[in-house]
């Protein structure tokens, strides 16, 4: 439903009213889950899964829709889940550099530039064969990693880091140096060692071509962009006899500064159980803390009890396998996996949550087999919502519920209004 | 869902388009009537009201439910009305200080600062015991009053005005004068004269503490601060031999900034019926005529007939006992109040209002006991309505209705349009 202006002004009024006082707040993350009807199904996965807990919440729930970032815009995973967090993605923007950087818990500091890395196959001629090597194991990945920080040297006044995240997956940072040793900040914007992060992507997102040069889009990126030429041409050397790894592209360079935090915007300590790096980074990036999960989806679902009395406010619960059985167009793996996931809600209602909310940070529909547009249907429990018809957690029954349709980043105004942490607006 | 543009923006084009042509608009304003479900009873408040006349009016109207101020926002009585006619919130804020003094008639000056006081018990240390003082008669605060107008005096070229409200609170109002008797105006933001409204409040909010002292919040409020902190001390001499109210706690200091009028800004001459001080506060801060109405719920309604045919384009009936059961956690007498609403209901209709529209300022659900964030139920009723299939007034039948779920500062853009006081937009 409308907002009343718009969702970066609102945010403003959440922030002010927020204070540290009242309930807890659980938000149950099912990565992708919304999906489309299956031409030999009965509906969509939501509504072909048997869900008996989902749907029994749905009536103690206000139910509605989600539009994540705004009609027809598909959101990456970064975006989707900032717009959950109340975090505007059309203002606050972040690359999948940066994101990749913090879930493999490296330390980023202010000005790093940070970018996403594929090891790939390219031929005799540079052209790309393979853009992700044959997915390299996680082993040989590290290797390589390791030959690289060893040969490769880039000639300015600073250090870089090149870090394996897994399989073809790596991080390289570029982190700028001033003379007295401090790091490149923000402060130092007019010193020599400033590093933009406006530079385009090698990675051609297609076989058959060579790889793009790094060109700068703005002046303070120039020295970035040579820097990471000279980068790439030594790495090609290194890698020269390595098979089928023999190149990296580079995808998403950024630098990084800092967002603010959960805290000081909601009043809100967070705490994320999720077990892929980039929901470890994002929540990071804002903030949170991240709990030292325990692998296996019920194990993590169960963790939540064991940290539920610590010192947090928000708890972010993330399901990754909607959506990767989503991108996978397996439309009954994803139907099982949610009825997996509904099996193993009475561990977090037995807790009974001040405000319990499930949604997704976007549609992964098992037809289209990608990351899609369409909204994604929520549901909050709390003991003050208006509780609507709807009876059943999918993306038509909630169509019908009371929080109506709207964007993705009102959600978090409504999650701490229902957990009694705003305070009145005006006498 | 999501408005394409801001509220804001959409008030400018009401503003251009409204013509001094067209019908007469109702306002029947029922303050905090949205409810929750009531566990041991069938529904909300308006759920379990018996209310024939509403109901029948339905079938004449088109329904829909208003987010007042924005998602999760619980509005103040203040924004909440702001709102309704039409004024956003977020861009026109005003105080209890402003309010209070307008809703006992005071007759404000541009520039006057003015301040809501309560009297409160301090003991020998000057510690808070009861920040109400007992709630003390409004005779024995008019007693106070007089002898706090006639033994303080303050250093400066001005005035101050200290008014009893009602039990325990008074109002008092500083202002300035300029040399050539000139009053506190914008105009002389230069001069030695200007006082700013950025004070900080005295009131501490809990007993077992000391008054706060008024703290200046810029350069402009500097002289505002000392001459709050010489009244607060002389107030404390004068009412030391007093009991139980011998001190006064100040809040929501405050400028008085006029507001565009209703007039200005839609071409609506408007008429107040209201007994509650803040509500006819509300309605003059926008320029509407405030009538002498008499006590009592079913004679103020039918004092709109004595007046309808006067030279009014818009008529703000307001019923507070809504709010007030609704506070006071009475869900049975709340239930019981729109009852009686409900029979008073033909006065107004047998008037055949051009527009005829019944809602609330927000939601005071008796659950809860307070004002909450929950939207609102609308009904708006002309010859012009897409009639929609909603068949009682109230929270869920309204979410199906041909409204939908709107800001609450769009209804007054609605209002006039079906009054035929908006002319077309564009050739």
């Amino acid at each position: 439903m409308p907002a009343e202006t718009t969702t970066q002004h609102l945010s403003h009024v959440w922030e002010d009213l927020a204070w540290n006082q009242g309930g807890k707040i659980v938000y149950l993350v099912l990565d992708g889950v919304g999906g489309l009807s299956h031409p030999d199904r009965s509906g969509t996965e939501l509504q072909v899964a048997k869900t008996p807990h989902m749907d029994a919440l749905t009536k103690e729930s206000s139910c509605g829709l989600l539009e994540i970032v705004g009609p027809g815009i598909t959101p990456g995973s970064g975006p989707g889940h900032l717009a959950l967090f109340g975090y505007d993605p059309l203002k606050y923007r972040i690359g999948r550099g940066i994101l990749s950087a913090l879930g493999i818990d490296f330390d980023l500091q202010v000005g790093d530039i940070a970018t996403r890395v594929n090891f790939a196959t390219v031929d005799d001629e540079g052209t790309v064969q393979d853009r992700r090597a044959g997915r390299i194991s996680t082993e040989l990945n590290q290797k390589l990693c390791q030959k690289i920080n060893e040969h490769v040297a880039l000639d300015f006044d600073g250090t870089f880091f090149f870090e394996t995240v897994s399989e073809h997956r790596a991080v390289f940072v570029l982190r700028g140096q001033q003379q007295d040793g401090q790091s490149n900040s923000q402060s130092n914007s007019q010193s020599g060692q400033f590093l933009g992060g406006e530079v385009t992507d090698t990675d051609p997102q297609h076989t058959g071509v060579k790889p793009n040069p790094p060109k700068a889009q703005d002046e303070s990126s120039q020295q970035t962009a040579l820097l990471l030429q000279s980068f790439l041409r030594q790495v090609s050397e290194v890698l020269a006899d390595e098979s089928p790894a023999n190149m990296v592209l580079l995808r998403g360079v950024e630098r990084y500064e800092p967002l603010p935090s959960l805290k000081e915007r909601f009043k809100l300590r967070g705490l994320c159980i999720a077990d892929y790096p980039m929901y470890r980074g994002v929540s990071r990036l804002i903030g949170m803390d991240v709990m030292d999960a325990p692998g296996g989806m019920r194990k993590r679902f169960e963790s939540l009890k064991t940290v539920y009395d610590q010192d947090y406010d928000f708890y972010f619960l993330h399901v990754k396998k909607t959506d990767s059985l989503g991108e996978d167009a397996n439309f009954d793996h994803k139907v099982a996996l949610i009825e997996e996931v509904d099996s193993m809600l009475p561990s977090i209602l037995d807790l009974d949550p001040d405000v319990l909310v499930i949604t997704a940070d976007h549609s992964t529909p098992a037809v289209m087999g990608r990351h899609s547009w369409h909204s994604v249907p929520v549901l909050l429990k709390s003991k003050y919502v208006r509780i609507d018809p709807v009876e059943s957690f999918d993306e038509y029954a909630c169509l019908y519920g009371s929080l109506g349709e709207r964007p993705g980043c009102q959600l978090m105004g409504l999650a701490l209004a229902h957990a009694g942490r705003l305070r009145k607006f005006g006498a």
